[in-house]
């Protein structure tokens, strides 16, 4: 790799005040009883004392040596205690699997979500309901335990966020979860059946219609083997449809449908709305159709794939391609409802436009009138005209690939490129007319204007914050939907190299909250420290939007139905134990501070089916259920009622207990559960 | 239970300055322009605008309704872009089976240590090299995939943490894991043979010679099954001292030997230092032998196990139960050294002490002069002066317990009882001569003086701090060491309630940042919510004792025998396959942008060895290896070499590529791993 595409050392600081500077403003401040005043903490002790660190708002200044910039910063993202964050920002963890949220402006992570990584603390995957969801997402009928998420995408109504639903994806294994935002429980995991690796997804359509996921490396459909020299012919890449069930919660795999593409590796993706609904947009790399071989005497991919200045940008009609669907124009592969390329091309439901150069985010505009394509080896952004586009495809003029797929002429569709320097990656929006790219190599974050009908001064590049270190996407608050809020941005930088403590080899990544307030700079807030996982893209909501649950609806909940479970037990007193031949069956309740029945003996072999309730109304008062030795621990919230199975096939004596502190008397909440070994 | 026992509402704020009131303060000090300077943001726009939030820090503070205690604390907590955190907090994540690393004072969370359960970002348990410690880990030969962590402890020298290993326990399953802090890695798990259920450990003697882990949860000496009214008979509590190796960096079974007990419920424990160096001391409850059988008639255990007023203090002195071993005293129980009663009483190495009501810690003073124990049903703390029960052992004025254990007379061993409010659980210390118990009935921290030599004033309460809400443990700047900083106190709340955004119905716990400094009362400086387990015991460590590695020392580092690999493959060029039979081996290297080989072929059902060494030299370069479909995802931080071992049973195409975002052709650093069916 060249020496111009290796990251770069951190800025320098010059920009910031100086601490001599500041320090003589503050001198001159000091001396002000009403500043002192103001700043002056007002349950200090009013004596005379040496603290250690001072005890006053000026004396810590000093101490700490903040910058006047830094004390901005430190009021606008102090929440103060039993504050609410303003903001949500739901991020994923990359190879983590799972969703982490965000509070903003203070950045502190409120929670993560379990989605495709067994997670005990949230009891996911140990034993109990949610085991079934995570056996959803099994690859060719084998467990999978972990995913490499990318691209969370909240469920929208209008092209705004509604807040009910989050998609996610998982680009290593080719799957999408659903998590419902009442419970932020994941609900669902389907596997594509047509792809093993992904990485176009999640985007979803402006009344969430559909869930787009698209490949990135192809494989022949399916996954089946083939060499690499019939990578043209049998390696194919798939633009999925996910059908969403708004009423049900659920990806509906029957009716979605996927349209077959050339082997070019698919990269972001983003839906049109306003005039460009009904249409969707997938970038796409290596259009050179180039496979790997170094040691059989190919080049490097990252050579190979860099040939080219031009790759393709897929435009796609989805509203025709669903009459395509319906009217049985499709084969079914590997169960799954496939528009072949020759359907896609004669029906029109398929165009490319060239795109320079290997690009990464496509992002369609607030009113839905262009599309942004960052080419992260190409300094600009490429703005089309959705409107030229429509235009271009009436003419009929194409040139064509050689699959057959019609090439609008780049010029017809373009409406602008923008110069804002090396590496965009990424756009997003606020409400003054502003786009906001994210420059890997520049380490950089891009405000710049839009042209009409957004600003009169549009198309050009106003400032750009350096950000610390290799910014991959960035989220701005609302920044992706119809009505941006244009008031913080998050940078998701890569790298964080010298911004945090030592803590061995492995760093966090650097979440950096930028002030993108209207009238001024950007301005650097905060960096949030991410170890626990990769965060790519990232959606940020209202948190005003999200109307979740505090506690479940009803005593003996089911989270998997969202109804109540016909083995709930609703009270105390009608806990049972039923053996059946080999079968223990136990129906039991969890309230502080007992699990009842707290005794549960059985014989080694019996299977073991157990129904617990806590039937706490309590907001807070979660029960887990641990049975040691047998790898099992649950997690029931307020009214949740789950089944645990398992087979009793290890005798001996095993503790069970409640692993959430509960109560003053938590410690003594737990039983035994006894197995007789067979004679 | 009672209605005293359940959580208390929220306390009011009325100890808050008003809005009102400072309201008036900042309208008498806007009107300065020399504060109006002071807090100005210098990079602000000169012109007139109507910010959505205003740009200087006078305006934030009227906008945001900052009162001055709320900016004080934000100046303290808040930590400038690559400023780093003054200390490091290791906490467990409770039924996560993880550890957490925040930095102090930001409370930032800076990294998830994987432990117990297996975690795909950093890759482990997902095929690579770590698979073996997670192994270490077993249940009678089954795999575990989570834990029940409580309590973390750090390494010591001389009573002090010297930031060189970090032990913590598994309650669920009886087990310890030791983390090494060059590069935060877990090293090694090992099983108790002796327990099923844990929960007094992890404590480390002053020089960590040993790791202390004791029973909760009583089972038949290696978990076989026993009838529940053979309890007093059968059952039986274990204390462990496990042997540490500080040169290898790993516990050693075979040097480690363990104390019979009866079959109390042990709690939280804590070694001797300074004068009680040598010995170490457990509390217990359930000293009634209740066990549970609600469907059988008995009492619940919240009940059966709060009947005595006094439960016992178990004070050992492990330095004679080491000669004692050496002796060859012992049995070999399920391969374990034990001590068994009779000899433990024989020999005198094991005392009890009767102590106030249902205990939860027991905190050994800095100097070592002192055991506190914190009774949760008592008001008070109970103070035991370690030279008085000494002069009682020499005594020999003993009862004893139905197992003979001599009981010493517990006014005979008192230095104080301090009455501190309701639900006292633990104690840490200050520089000051200060203690600081938690509350958690009371929802608050209490500070209190120590007696001589610490302060003229001891034994008393001094004030306490409000905290939202139930506060389990506490956690003082080294307040568990023989030198404790006095700067801040962390109160790990186990129930957040109204606290933060609502998220659904599991709720974040709620970690509060104190300022406990000298010469001042408490205050509250920070909220941080816990959504990614639930954090029990934690320990603040200042973050220059800790010399973590930036990259491993060599090119071809393997982490787990902390030495070059043979196999590690040391420069581009050398990479290649070799096949035997049905086997496949492979050293391949990572580097940006490039996995070498990056086509690897082979025949279902062979044997895939594949070694694979990041060849990078970059602090922060870490390369990820991700197979698709076969669960597959290792983490290889700069330098490091690990080794993957899998069969290659199922027939397809798979790409395999770099999970880490390392550079602009990121996406190009891929490959195929091919599997050609059988015919």
């Amino acid at each position: 790799m060249s020496e111009q595409l290796r990251p770069k050392p951190p800025y320098d600081r010059s920009r910031r005040v100086s601490r001599r500077r500041f320090l003589g403003v503050l001198g001159a401040a000091a001396s002000l009883p009403a500043a002192s005043a103001l700043l002056g903490s007002c349950n200090a002790l009013q004596r005379k004392e040496t603290p250690k660190l001072g005890a006053s708002a000026e004396e810590i200044i000093k101490q700490r040596q903040l910058t006047p910039e830094d004390v901005t910063a430190a009021l606008m993202t102090y929440m103060p205690s039993g504050k609410y964050d303003e903001y949500l920002m739901f991020s994923s963890t990359g190879h983590g699997g799972q969703v982490l949220v965000h509070g903003l402006p203070s950045m502190r992570l409120l929670k993560v979500i379990a989605v495709f990584t067994p997670e005990p603390w949230q009891g996911y995957g140990y034993g109990g309901s949610p085991n079934r969801v995570l056996e959803g997402g099994s690859f060719r009928g084998r467990p999978l335990t972990w995913a490499d998420t990318h691209h969370p995408a909240l469920s929208e109504t209008n092209g705004e966020y509604d807040g009910q639903f989050l998609f996610i994806n998982d680009k290593a294994n080719g799957r999408v979860a659903v998590i419902d935002l009442r419970d932020f429980e994941t609900k669902q995991i389907v596997k594509n059946p047509l792809l093993v690796n992904e990485h176009g997804g999640c985007f979803v359509t402006p009344n969430t219609e559909y869930v787009l996921e698209a490949d990135q490396y192809p494989v022949p459909l399916g996954g089946e083997y083939a060499p690499l020299n019939q990578y043209k012919e049998k390696y194919r890449g798939v633009l999925t449809f996910w059908k969403f069930d708004r009423q049900q919660g659920r990806i509906v795999p029957e009716e979605s449908f996927a349209i077959e593409t050339p082997p070019y590796w698919h990269d972001l993706a983003d839906a049109g709305k306003g005039p460009s609904e009904g249409w969707a947009f997938w970038n796409s790399i290596n259009t050179e159709l180039a496979v790997p071989g170094i040691l059989e005497g190919r080049p490097a991919m990252e050579m190979a794939t860099t040939q080219r200045d031009m790759d393709y940008l897929h435009v796609v009609n989805w509203r025709k391609a669903e009459q395509v669907v319906a009217a049985g124009k499709y084969e079914e592969v590997q169960g799954f409802k496939l528009i072949r390329i020759e359907t896609a091309v004669e029906e029109g439901l398929l165009y490319l436009i060239p795109e320079p150069k290997s690009p990464h985010g496509v992002d369609v505009t607030p009113r839905g009138d262009y599309i942004v394509v960052a080419g992260k080896l190409d300094p600009h952004v490429t703005v089309y005209s959705f409107e030229k586009i429509q235009q271009a495809i009436a003419a009929g003029q194409f040139d064509h690939d050689e699959y057959g797929i019609p090439i609008l002429p780049f010029e017809q569709c373009l409406e602008a490129q923008v110069e804002l320097g090396l590496g965009p990656l990424h756009t997003q929006f606020d409400d003054q007319g502003y786009a906001y790219t994210s420059l890997f190599l520049d380490s950089a974050v891009a405000r710049w204007a839009l042209g009409k009908p957004y600003r009169e001064d549009g198309w050009k590049l106003v400032e750009k914050l350096p950000v610390h270190y290799n910014i991959g996407h960035l989220a701005a608050v609302e920044g992706d939907t119809a009505k941006p809020a244009g008031t913080f941005l998050v940078a998701h930088n890569k790298w964080s190299v010298d911004r945090f403590s030592l803590l061995g080899p492995l760093l966090p990544q650097n979440a950096q909250l930028i002030d993108i307030g209207p009238d001024r700079p950007m301005r650097l807030l905060y960096d949030s420290p991410i170890g626990i996982g990769e965060p790519h893209y990232a959606q940020i909501i209202k948190a005003e939007r999200i109307k979740a649950w505090d506690v479940y609806p009803e005593v003996g909940w089911n989270p998997e139905t969202q109804s109540v479970d016909p083995n709930a037990v609703l009270k105390v007193g009608e806990e049972r134990i039923e053996r059946r031949g080999k079968t223990v069956e136990i129906w039991g309740v969890l309230l502080r501070s007992q699990i009842r029945p707290d005794v549960v003996e059985v014989e080694e072999g019996d299977e073991v089916i157990w129904h617990l309730t806590n039937i706490e109304r309590a907001k807070d008062a979660t029960h887990g259920f641990a049975l040691g030795g047998y790898n099992i621990n649950l997690s029931l919230e307020p009214g949740e009622t789950q089944t645990l199975r398992f087979v009793a096939d290890m005798p001996g004596t095993f503790p069970f207990y409640c692993t959430e502190f509960c109560s003053a008397l938590h410690l003594e909440m737990m039983g035994y559960f006894l197995v007789k070994p067979k004679r």
